[in-house]
């Protein structure tokens, strides 16, 4: 395995060579669940999640004591296109309201524990068009993957991965449709708050940037390279930099999902050690989900960004993890078995 | 308004007199919702939560600081009708492992920062089976509303009642035939786990006590009376309780919502200071929910009662009120607002 990539072809080959969950760690989470005082099943979801993050951890009574999120920013040349209800500026102006403590993460990472960092990538230099040529040159993609990659404090215990980029829900749009086919209307909602108009312009956006790239979308680093952004890439290279150090991930919206989604596009499985924390209002992130066969934590209608759907997800998992790991079992507190 | 009911009819007419929200701290906090760094509408339901949470406390800008969590426990006579996978002494070796704090409610409680009381409500003595009879005398049925009415802790800021009682969704089915009519096969469900049999004897059981009653079904009193259990007339004593002092309610499972449910059916709006915490796999439960339009925040498959969904939920109504009482408004943070 190896241990710092350097080149793109680095990040692929890691997707052939991935670690899994600790088959002991399950089996015994597994059978510690059944000793809980609870009738079996009767915390539903809470039950599964608790045995999978005790497999990830490789500790099958485990805790979470160090989350982390990680929010990187990134501009969009799509953004001049028309496709956002906000302007260009508004990223660099939330990067600082991230680093002031004003915004919704920074509240439900505080909530959650979870320590936070901000990663802005080259804000002052917007990707390039996609409907002109790709977004991002190899080198430009390959120093997003690492400022990913190199995000992710490997004594966490949890990541929860977020962006914040206006234009970014028109690059996830054209990531999720070049890596999954459809039409750009089936992955285009209106983001921010876009109008009539504006969700027009994004599909048409869209369909350009599929036209333009079409040759090349049978290759889903390619597909995120050419239509995705530098916030996109990051995203991905920190969830393939958590799988190799078996730290669990909760995803978070439209954005991240679409950023991770070309990992599983490469291999199957490759987002096994991630679960969905949100749907979110944006119309495309359902289909996402289902695609990538999984079902979401929270249902809340949220459509912000930043992580906060998957930081507010983290207190299920704790909540999960509370009772897996701290419950009485029959025999210790002298219950019935039914 | 009355400050200490002492008779059942004091419970009918505190219905007639309920506090509402504050309209001034409504309007407040609608307004700073819409000055906070996100795009309208981006938080979705959480939005909407704190707005609420806000009224109900009339404070603008809010916190839960004071979170209660109350337990009641019974017993009932159709636990001898083969209607429950576990043997009635588990409710009390139960309220053992509540106080010993090995129960999921326990765990999830102390996640969120929530005093836990747990309230025994004669244990020795079940109710009465209710297809002989009513299940509660009227001073048994009062003293089960008075237990609920004096849990509560006046200076909390967020309740939420949970349930222990083997045989108990056997009744709450009961109360939701009873006041909302329909088939018991509409309201019956597995509750901890009853095979193909028992889920027959529940319904048998349910239609029995149905008919047993069928004249006194108008007077939704009388259903929780009559088909009930003194943990549910506890329940619907202390979110009536709650309700006079303006502290807001998250609902958890399906009986407890059967439990309060008699009080909306009484006056329309009782509940409008509950949120439902979730819905939980109880078939009866996402019935229940629909006819009191009450929107669940969490679908997790959960089916322990507790409190344990209500209680979960509480960490999504934090994160509604840590972003809305503590993100930044476009003018602090100097953001445009598109």
């Amino acid at each position: 395995m190896l241990d710092a990539p350097r080149a793109i072809d680095d990040f692929r080959s890691l997707l052939k060579d991935l670690p899994g969950p600790d088959p002991e760690a399950v089996a015994a989470a597994r059978e510690r669940n059944g000793q809980l005082t609870k009738p079996p099943g009767a915390l539903g979801r809470l039950e599964d999640l608790a045995i999978w993050y005790a497999g990830w951890r490789g500790d099958p009574r485990p805790r979470i004591e160090r989350p982390q999120v990680v929010v990187f920013a990134g501009n969009h040349g799509v953004a001049a296109r028309g496709v956002s209800a906000f302007p260009a500026d508004v990223t660099v102006q939330m990067v600082a309201n991230f680093k002031a403590g004003g915004a919704a993460i920074n509240q439900l990472a505080g909530l959650a524990g979870a320590r936070l960092d901000v990663v802005a990538l080259d804000l002052d230099r917007p990707t390039a068009d996609f409907t002109e040529g790709p977004a991002m040159s190899e080198a430009e993609f390959l120093a997003a993957l690492m400022a990913g990659w190199e995000a992710v404090d490997r004594a966490s215990d949890l990541l929860v991965v977020g962006e914040m980029g206006i234009a970014n829900t028109t690059a996830a749009a054209a990531v999720a449709a070049g890596l999954f086919g459809g039409e750009a209307e089936d992955w285009v909602g209106r983001g921010t708050g876009v109008d009539d108009a504006g969700l027009a312009r994004k599909r048409e956006v869209v369909a350009a940037g599929l036209a333009r790239h079409a040759e090349a979308l049978s290759d889903p680093f390619e597909v995120l390279r050419r239509l995705g952004g530098r916030e996109l890439a990051a995203m991905a290279g920190a969830v393939l930099a958590a799988r190799q150090a078996r730290i669990p991930v909760i995803l978070d919206g439209f954005i991240c999902t679409a950023a991770v989604a070309p990992l599983e596009a490469v291999r199957p499985g490759a987002l096994d050690h991630a679960v969905a924390g949100h749907v979110s209002e944006e119309p495309g992130h359902a289909r996402l989900l289902a695609r990538l066969g999984k079902e979401p934590l929270l249902r809340l209608g949220l459509r912000l960004g930043e992580g906060s759907g998957a930081a507010l997800a983290i207190q299920v998992l704790k909540g999960a993890l509370a009772c897996h790991s701290g419950m009485a079992t029959f025999a210790e507190a002298g219950v019935a078995e039914g």
